[in-house]
């Protein structure tokens, strides 16, 4: 089954925006062993749209556009892909009736433009979209499918991994697949990850290679195969080999994030922490709450960014904060007991630190970071010294604190 | 002058790698006045490429290529051009020397496929590249031009910027150049902007286009004109039009944040705000924090995701969540006030909802959401139904959080 991706969108052809849609929905149909052909971009400029929908229509058994689906004048795709396939559109009452109900419950006016986007073709159906108002289009020919997708990665996304996948995986058949998996590590940089695992990297199926990520590496294993189940088999041997060599440094697979592993660890031993942050402001707070069901674990923290919000809400004695500073290893320590005590938590976490751009000194240059973790008669301080943006030593200030709490949860648990 | 970009190669079409480059050299391209009329993206594959390119020689005046030069098998650009553009190659012995040098430079064994990056085009020249061993190759047909450039970003950028805008600026002649300016708004959705402002989008010189952003939109406006003056002048006429149309709704331009605005509002009025969050969970504060310079503004904020936490450090009586829920207008109310008293700040956020994905009942169904904004004697509350995931319900609650205490601040600005 081979395929074409059809972008819409001038933005795209400004080069505004990074086609990132394209390339995940280009990786999807490779996994499934659905062949891309070619991918092509064009503006919001309709003869040229149809030329290149016509000239996909002919090349190739399925035709992939992302974009041009919104309410408005210049989202022609739709339009396009009718004429391109030779077929009518008509009003869908279903998508219709969503539509209204839906500017309805926001108390919206709604617009003619809106109701477009409740068109379906006369061959065809539409495809749910539960996270914007711009349904997915398919449109059926003999032999030939084309299949619209909306713009905008949170609605894009879900659509290509709940219909797109499932459907073109039923209508390919068997054939040959090509599955990857990608595993996560933490506090290990990459040329060490890449010094453990050297040899595994020369195979040619499955193949394994590093990409350094924001504070963390990944290695990502492709397997070529018959068939899943001999693919997910390559895989699991491979990952097996790799944890071996990484052990506790590897988090976790896939889309796991770090936050994701320390919330379940957490829930798991029936444990729980509370943090008190100043450089990093609340992102580590909201990273564990990006979790859902995070509450049973995380009762909630305190951003303390002033010196007075230290010493009234967290109880950081005036004198710490005068004779050793609000970035020092005294202060950390006080954040994570009192975060611990505030919140009657098994874990504190306390991080304060110098993010930049400003407010650096020789002592105390932009990047230092202390990071402390306190329980029940003990605890455990670190000392960062992160290059980079006010950006990233916040994010890796928060992901240095989530690694230490997830090895403490680790080491507890092998404990028994 | 019209242009088409042709990315070559198969890790592209497998979704390996974002072809960053293409977004680069479009946008490079936009700013000296070429017009790029299509993209497209072919595997490692010569009818294909062949094909791909004869129809970019067909329809565009310039045909630039990205990627496809290196000294394997599998490169193929070179000879693909040189069969589209219908001209043979010979090695070019300046550049053939210059690839020995850097071989014998390295004591490594120099390869015939390394020679064959020496191969330069009957008519057209090579384009020198400093940091790698691929030159770019240029093709001249009358009235036509194709322009080979090597993939990795490292050796492409520079020879983008040195060789490539040079080259078409002086070939497009003092005709054009495009200049863009985004325009961003928040509080109003896409129909109702593109309701306010549509005779403005029917213009050809400039164009503007909306485009619909997670809990914003942005107005792109986009000038052709024979110098950036005049380019300008064009910008900001429609930025003033759409500025009368829009009022307040129109936060910012081109990268400004909310959050941003938000900061500079305080700051500049010697006004401060604190936070107290619940299902949020920290993401307001930590977009606040973001901000260099926010610790002037900012003294911090609670993270109350339990009951708990909103009574002891928040003093939400007990039987306000007890009788009202947590999620209420009550005890958002008393989330902002407290806020304000515990951090001695002139405005208070309160944010309380339900993120999900559990969590919901038909009375709070997820995306239920109160935000309140307290100040001395006064205050005010909103009620929001958001659709979509957790993360988006999130998001878009700090961004209706941000965008009312924008508004307040300009509220009292205006009132002097």
């Amino acid at each position: 089954m081979r395929a074409e991706i059809v972008s819409v969108g001038t933005e795209l052809l400004l080069g505004d925006i990074v086609d990132t849609n394209a390339a995940y929905l280009a990786r999807a149909l490779s996994e499934i062993g659905v062949s891309v052909y070619r991918r092509v971009t064009v503006g919001d400029n309709m003869p040229r749209l149809v030329a290149a929908l016509k000239q996909a229509y002919a090349d190739a058994d399925v035709v992939l556009t992302i974009g041009g689906l919104g309410p408005t004048m210049d989202d022609i795709t739709r339009d396009g892909l009718a004429e391109a396939f030779g077929q009518t559109l008509h009003q869908d009452d279903a998508a219709a009736d969503r539509i209204k109900a839906f500017f309805a419950q926001r108390k919206l006016a709604l617009l003619t433009g809106n109701l477009r986007q409740a068109l379906a073709p006369e061959r065809g159906w539409l495809i749910d979209n539960p996270n914007g108002t711009a349904p997915g289009v398919v449109f059926e020919n003999p032999g030939k499918l084309a299949i619209a997708l909306p713009g905008p990665p949170s609605e894009f996304i879900p659509m290509v991994d709940n219909h797109v996948r499932p459907l073109l995986q039923a209508r390919a058949g068997p054939g040959q697949v090509i599955r990857s998996r990608t595993l996560r590590i933490a506090g290990v940089g990459e040329s060490a990850v890449e010094e453990r695992v050297r040899d595994l990297m020369l195979g040619d199926n499955p193949t394994v290679a590093p990409y350094a990520k924001p504070a963390e590496v990944h290695l990502r294993i492709t397997a070529r195969a018959p068939d899943i189940t001999v693919a997910n088999a390559m895989l699991d041997a491979m990952a097996q080999k790799l944890h071996e060599r990484l052990g506790e440094a590897l988090y976790g697979e896939d889309a796991t994030t770090l936050e994701e592993v320390v919330v379940k660890l957490l829930l798991n031993a029936g444990t729980t922490a509370a943090t008190a942050e100043s450089c990093t402001g609340g992102l580590l707070a909201k990273r564990l709450t990006d979790i859902p069901g995070s509450s049973g674990a995380f009762p909630g923290g305190v951003v303390a960014y002033s010196n007075r919000a230290k010493h009234e809400l967290l109880e950081v004695p005036e004198e710490t904060l005068h004779r050793f500073g609000a970035v020092s290893r005294q202060t950390a320590e006080l954040l994570a007991t009192a975060a611990r005590d505030r919140f009657h938590t098994d874990f504190g976490i306390g991080i304060t630190g110098v993010a930049g751009p400003d407010g650096g000194t020789e002592a105390k240059p932009v990047g230092l970071v202390w990071i402390s973790l306190a329980w029940s008669g003990g605890g455990l301080i670190e000392e960062c010294r992160f290059i980079g943006q006010r950006d990233s030593i916040r994010w890796r200030s928060s992901q240095t604190a989530l690694n230490l709490l997830r090895l403490e949860l680790l080491r507890r648990k092998a404990g028994g």
